[in-house]
């Protein structure tokens, strides 16, 4: 069960998404050394504090107490060592304390975070999101005041949007923050799935929440931002008393029990508005949309840790003589083939990711407005992607590493069913991989068109060209041409689709885009890896041969299942009826 | 997390898989009204008996302490009940004391007590299996006083193989058997992950254990199998002393906690032979064909466990406006796609395995050997894919119904983790899925020229022929008829590849003949349902669109996939290369 960061993979998977371009444009004073030197820092933290505690984690878990949280076993110190050398603070602006380091540096040390300790990583990373919502939207005492602990991580953030009735559809939310007669605001409600809530690693705990006030429409327009502290900050910045909010319970969960998942009661508590009345819900979505890049990350993450362990194991377990002999499971062709097929899956949904860091950077930071904007956009279209089609290959991988152990798989102590239990919450929160397919198809094709999407399929083309004419790579550029063909089919279908179609077929669609944007991360890879004899090079060429023959060649049959969709069958069908 | 059997699913599978044929030719005294009333007092006992249980079985589980296993909360009084009403005598041959039903209505009744409690119904699921080795190899003393005793339930039976160094490759094991001098021998060893090895449900376990003899020739001629009882059995078949075996543990699972899954040590236990001297493997491969099927039933039952609960819960949950209205989640298209997709792969997987218990019956019963052994074959061919392809769709199911339940899928109260859970074990036990998927490719198909699938193919073909023809159906007969092509042509290649590129590509050949076959299964219920306007009935050709669009849709790209297989690329990746 011992993990190794994969640094090496990083480091190639950021060059090849174009990370040394957006250093040499917008952060002129980080070079090339300095990134490896802050991915094996990083790494090694998470090879020698955070995966050793992964499995304490999950076997004694968080616990509740008269209404309190405490962390698990050894989380409390590993997050102070987190914070003091200062993994919290990566991309954070400068003039709030953080080191103004690339977005996509901070998913790289992420993802690392996670796949040694993914119940770990949801507390720092709960703190980027709220990072993110008061640098944008936080008035100037909370800049003053909040943020830069934040930054340093001496305090954590929360999340606080679901309520029993209110999940998918925030819209029915029904806490409410009424005004205090003194310019703040006093919040009841209550609040459940709340990560790290409570607990006892930071002196102050950050909730953002969003809540109704009174008087305002009904509906995504009356709710509203609000910042409550678990500790009061009074105006010199030290903590005041404590606020009137509080864990009534933690849930017993799947997986990831190191992680605190807080029902919170809140009975008039003091809070301040963040952003604009009736503005809540977008400026969440500020940090949802941080928080679905990250989460696709954990995706990548467990798939990481699961793939890593199974990987192990099939070179220690001999069992029979296999094919090409010699190393045990290895050896054996359906073995490797289920191995190098998650290899490639990894890489591929580790390179969405990056790449939708980067362009987050660019997004922020070009020069010029349309640069700007078409980063934007794009970003846009990939963070569903990004979530999903990577929290999806967790779960794949995770259980694939199950299956690679045999019988040892089922047994909680060889520790890979931990990361099956554990990666299956990630295509479920921060927006269920539905909605993100809902979001993709909607707000990001079909809004416009289909532009965006096309200037990325024209791009990829661009790609599949240059690996056609790659010695050895003919089969990835043909393949690659062949998905974004099917890719561009289906996505004329959906324009012209009717609503209940184009939802109907919008999980399909997502995993497609998924699919073809893997591949050309995969053939760049292998562009980049061209012309060495290092093993490590030359797997990464056959690993997009794998991907290509294995994954890209159902990418035609999936556009036909898309343009094939029946809503009629399905709308027609009662429930009654499937219960057999 | 109420379970209702689906009686009305099962009756239907069964009629369109040739059961009522079946009967006509070799159960004269079998009619159509004593198969409904066996099915539904079946599933009322699975739904009354043995649901409730489930969830108890899962936060308690099996016990161990001092050397004994206790069985779970209340499934030693499920089990005596389930021996009293007959339920474990189903297709036992009437002189053994059972009812000598059909092998395809025991599989149905298993299928329903499975998805009512999967952890209990392995204990009577493993007395089948020692129920048919005795049957088939057993000696004379054997099949008169242990057989009626296993028949009747009263004692239950154990399969016992894998040893700590020989999982897949059983050649490894060291067990040993000596000869007592008086006829019998003394069997010492360590077994693993031996189901139901011990327990207090029933006054006797008869474990059926494979050892090597002294002096026999290494590898798998040295085998011979072993029957042990755990009490032994005297002249008269009462009880005698208690036999030197006992479990020295059990394992701590990531599911079916229900089932005690133990560590056996032997110590010069006392042991009879069963069969010839040196054919254990071959002998005990007589229980594994049977279990394979039974796991296969075990796939589909925990699919339809986790779907019922799905659907109950997006009939109740209520978030946002649906696009088709006024029935909560179930209302919006992205979830109805998942629940009938779901479902539609369970009927694929239900008719499969009902189809190779018929094919058993058949391959037993038939008047002639050439229609026995036309169907033995075809019996053997489906095994594999009755048992890989329905357990992948378990965990599929499975998977997909945590997704419906969004963030109260991952906590355990709901229920819905624990077929996750459980699910998971399927693709393991009995021989992993990589194993079935070699034994498909090699002994099934390229052992005889793949004549045996050809057949079937063909059979398939004729089959899309009709459906083509049919109103309404047509596109499910094209798209059939384009999956036996496609499965036809990734034959050919099997043929004609070399060993490792053919071990490659096994499972992607396993997962399209079960894409194909199940396709076939559903255009026949299709065809079974036509000219009704009943609801239920309209869904199954509904089921068979879906499954046609999108599933069968996506075979001709599968078969690219596998004659895609590079072999190099996989032979030539080093582990260390994939290590990061």
């Amino acid at each position: 069960m011992t993990f190794r960061a994969p640094v090496r993979d990083l480091a190639f998977a950021l060059k090849t998404v174009g990370h040394p371009q957006l250093l040499a444009s917008a952060f002129p004073d980080l070079d090339e050394a300095t990134v490896q030197a802050v991915l094996e820092a990083a790494g090694a933290f998470a090879d020698n504090e955070l995966a050793p505690l992964n499995r304490k984690g999950d076997l004694e878990g968080a616990r509740y107490a008269n209404g309190a949280v405490t962390a698990a076993p050894g989380f409390a110190d590993a997050y102070r060592a987190f914070v003091e050398q200062g993994w919290n603070s990566l991309s954070a602006p400068p003039e709030h304390g953080g080191q103004g380091l690339s977005k996509a540096m901070e998913l790289a040390v992420f993802e690392m975070v996670h796949a040694a300790n993914m119940a770990f990583g949801l507390c720092p990373m709960l703190t980027q999101g709220a990072i993110e919502a008061l640098t944008l939207h936080g008035t100037e005492r909370q800049k003053a005041l909040v943020l830069p602990k934040l930054v340093s991580g001496e305090w954590t953030g929360a999340m606080c949007l679901t309520e029993p009735q209110a999940g998918s559809d925030l819209a029915a939310l029904t806490s409410i923050a009424r005004p205090d007669g003194k310019g703040g605001w006093l919040l009841s409600g209550q609040k459940i799935f709340i990560t790290w809530g409570d607990h006892d690693a930071a002196d102050n705990i950050c909730h953002l929440i969003i809540a109704r006030t009174p008087d305002a429409p009904p509906g995504v327009k009356g709710i509203s931002l609000f910042l409550a502290n678990k500790f009061q900050v009074k105006d010199d910045g030290s903590l005041g008393p404590r606020n009137s909010f509080r864990p009534a319970s933690i849930e017993h969960k799947l997986g990831i029990h190191g992680s605190p998942t807080c029902v919170m009661v809140y009975e008039d508590a003091e809070a301040e508005l963040v952003g604009e009345l009736g503005q809540g819900l977008a400026h969440m979505f500020v940090m949802m949309n941080a928080a679905r890049l990250q989460v696709g990350v954990q995706g990548v993450a467990i798939a990481e840790r699961a793939f890593q362990q199974a990987l192990t194991f099939s070179q220690e377990r001999v069992q029979g003589r296999a094919a090409w002999g010699g190393d045990g499971l290895y050896g054996h062709p359906d073995v490797r083939r289920t191995l190098m097929l998650s290899k490639a899956k990894i890489e591929a949904a580790r390179g969405i990711c990056l790449t939708t860091g980067v362009l987050a950077d660019v997004a922020h930071r070009a020069e010029t407005p349309e640069e700007r904007a078409a980063a934007k956009a794009r970003q846009e279209l990939l963070t569903p992607i990004a979530k999903a089609w990577s929290t999806d290959i967790g779960v794949e991988v995770a259980s694939a590493g199950v299956q690679v152990h045999g019988g040892m798989g089922f047994i909680e102590e060889t520790g890979a069913a931990q990361h099956y239990r554990d990666a299956r919450i990630a295509p479920i929160y921060e927006g269920t991989n539905g909605i993100q397919a809902i979001d993709l198809i909607g707000r990001k094709v079909r809004s416009n068109g289909g532009e965006t999407l096309r200037a990325l399929c024209a791009e990829i083309a661009g790609s599949a060209d240059a690996l056609a004419d790659n010695a050895g790579l003919a089969p990835v550029g043909n393949r690659l041409a062949a998905g974004v063909a099917a890719l561009e089919r289906a996505t004329d279908w959906l324009l012209a689709a009717d609503n209940a179609a184009a939802l109907a077929a919008a999980t399909p669609f997502l995993k497609l885009a998924g699919d073809v944007v893997g591949g050309w991360i995969l053939g760049r890879q292998a562009l980049a890896a061209a012309g060495s004899d290092d093993p490590w090079l030359q797997s990464k060429r056959a690993l997009a041969r794998v991907y290509a023959s294995q994954v890209l060649a159902l990418t035609p049959g999936l556009a036909d299942a898309i343009a094939e969709t029946d809503a009629n069958d399905l709308e027609s069908t009662p429930a009654a009826a499937l219960a057999g």
